[in-house]
């Protein structure tokens, strides 16, 4: 049986989704899981490296058992006494053949949340981001103003992690959404795919331009300047989200 | 100085309000903050008791010392380095001479939040009481027809937990609202006072009627037996919330 699942984790309690010996990821856990509900050897695969205390509200694997005989429409049932508090399976259906949960992907939206406000808020910490300094609406479309330059097909390098070995950087942004309510600012980037460190980088700029340490017009230069150094800040993990997955 | 302030806390990882030795509790954790960052002795009295696990988006406290010389608009300033990330004091004023915390109030509001789907959602885990069978909008005319008997002044002794030695059992609910929206359901309890478990007991109660293990017309003669076995299950304290405090 070749399964799609999705799933929703909290990340804190994860050095992120890949098994790694000695550490407690969400592929551990989950191919456990799979493998005491299915009563048969399973394999497990994602759609995205996510790193450590990054989270999940959807996020896509393939479940492999050839032994498996539980229907997909009941493997979220199956599999939810074996699955941590911060981990659940919440919906699966079979998958083709071809199906391949990173290389089929067509698009994935990452969410990025912030809490702006002079006291943090409990209920949020290693949930956003917390920013202290007061983020004007004037800020914001600041902030908008870099964040449509990035929008499109073009060589991110410079938004990605030094010492990253990918060689193909070239990537195409969908869209990127600011919105504040109150005190949370959420931002929503969509590509075909991302560089490691992408989305936390872009977001550190975003927050260096609202704050004017970057000027809006720069992030031309930034781009064609592949060099990681130019762009701003990363913006830490606890924010993040992979939000959707499109294939 | 004395200073009417509003705390925000996960309860989670504490052990109620109230100080308790080689217990971490609310009221230990402000107090040595407090004297911490008001370099004074202070003492801290809260508006109510709330039970391990239970948890805060308003809860008013008192905070007393003679000695200090901060200014009420800058006590949460002062404070947020010394309080741990689970609890924050967003807001200050200086209080009355006559003023009490917990005397003085002219009513409180609870929230109750249930998560009610098929699979449980790891970021309301310890947030939320999960429940996992579907609560129809039918179901919820029966939980409002139920909460509508409880409004008004009356005894609510069927409602207070066992072994609580309060004399005068007699409270006035406001209002109680139930709210269904996607697979959060939410209620809110106001009232001038409540006995010992009373929002824990009345939400149980309520999910009994909707599972009509409880009919809604058996609430008037609950209320009159007086008896605490009559009345449904108690819910569990990690979906509750302290959630307005009325002076």
């Amino acid at each position: 049986m070749k399964y799609l699942g999705k799933i929703k984790y909290v990340g804190t309690g994860f050095r992120g989704f890949q098994f790694q010996p000695n550490h407690r990821t969400v592929q551990g856990e989950l191919t456990s899981a799979c493998k005491a509900a299915l009563g048969a050897d399973a394999t497990v695969t994602g759609c995205s490296r996510t790193d450590s205390g990054v989270h999940a509200n959807e996020y896509c694997v393939l479940i492999e058992s050839d032994l498996s005989t539980v229907p997909a429409e009941k493997l979220p049932v199956a599999l939810k006494s074996y699955l941590p508090h911060d981990l659940s399976l919440y919906y699966a259906e079979y998958a083709d053949e071809s199906f391949h949960p990173r290389y089929s992907v067509k698009s994935k939206e990452y969410l990025y949340r912030i809490v702006n406000s002079n006291i943090s808020d409990p209920f949020e910490f290693d949930r956003a981001w917390f920013i202290g300094r007061h983020i004007s609406e004037e800020q914001i479309c600041r902030m908008r103003d870099a964040a449509g330059r990035m929008i499109g097909k073009k060589d991110f390098s410079s938004f990605m992690a030094e010492g990253s070995t990918v060689s193909d950087t070239v990537r195409c942004i969908d869209y990127i959404t600011v919105e504040k309510k109150e005190d949370l600012l959420e931002i929503r980037i969509s590509a075909d795919g991302f560089l490691y460190n992408m989305v936390r980088i872009i977001v550190g700029t975003l927050i260096d331009v609202a704050f004017e340490r970057i000027d809006p017009a720069q992030i031309d230069s930034i781009i064609l300047a592949h060099n990681r150094t130019l762009a701003g800040q990363t913006a830490p993990a606890q924010g993040l989200y992979l939000n959707k997955v499109v294939y």
